[in-house]
């Protein structure tokens, strides 16, 4: 995975999800840190609809694997 | 909530979430240091089965709404 290239997809992840993977909504999960197969897992999830969020659908809709793979390892790098 | 609560509720939880809530294993999120309401939200979520996974739905089936707020308060806690 490329981690430079997630962290250019990630920009409108950070939205909600805040600059740094850590969000300043309490209802919004941090990011940074996680466990990259888990946050690959979600992405994949919500872009088949099996995990249901109304935000995260149209987000993860567009994400070619190798995006996915790139956004894990990008939030997954941060401390 | 009652983070005291929360720890001696989240015994069980520690198998794949990790001791202090990182976890060991790449496929199950860390929750140490995540968002309170998010953590809440997902074990509602689970119970409720809006959000479906066949190892977390029978550990959140039994929480009550109060040992929910308690183990949101303790995995928040931990840095």
């Amino acid at each position: 995975a490329d981690i430079e290239a997630g962290k250019a997809k990630a920009a409108v992840c950070a939205a909600c999800h805040g600059a740094n993977g850590i969000s300043a909504v309490p209802m919004y999960p941090n990011l940074a840190g996680q466990k990259e197969a888990y946050i690959a897992k979600q992405l994949k999830d919500f872009k088949a609809g099996t995990r249901k969020d109304p935000v995260m659908a149209p987000m993860a809709m567009p994400l070619t694997d190798e995006d996915i793979a790139n956004l894990a390892a990008y939030f997954a790098s941060l401390k």
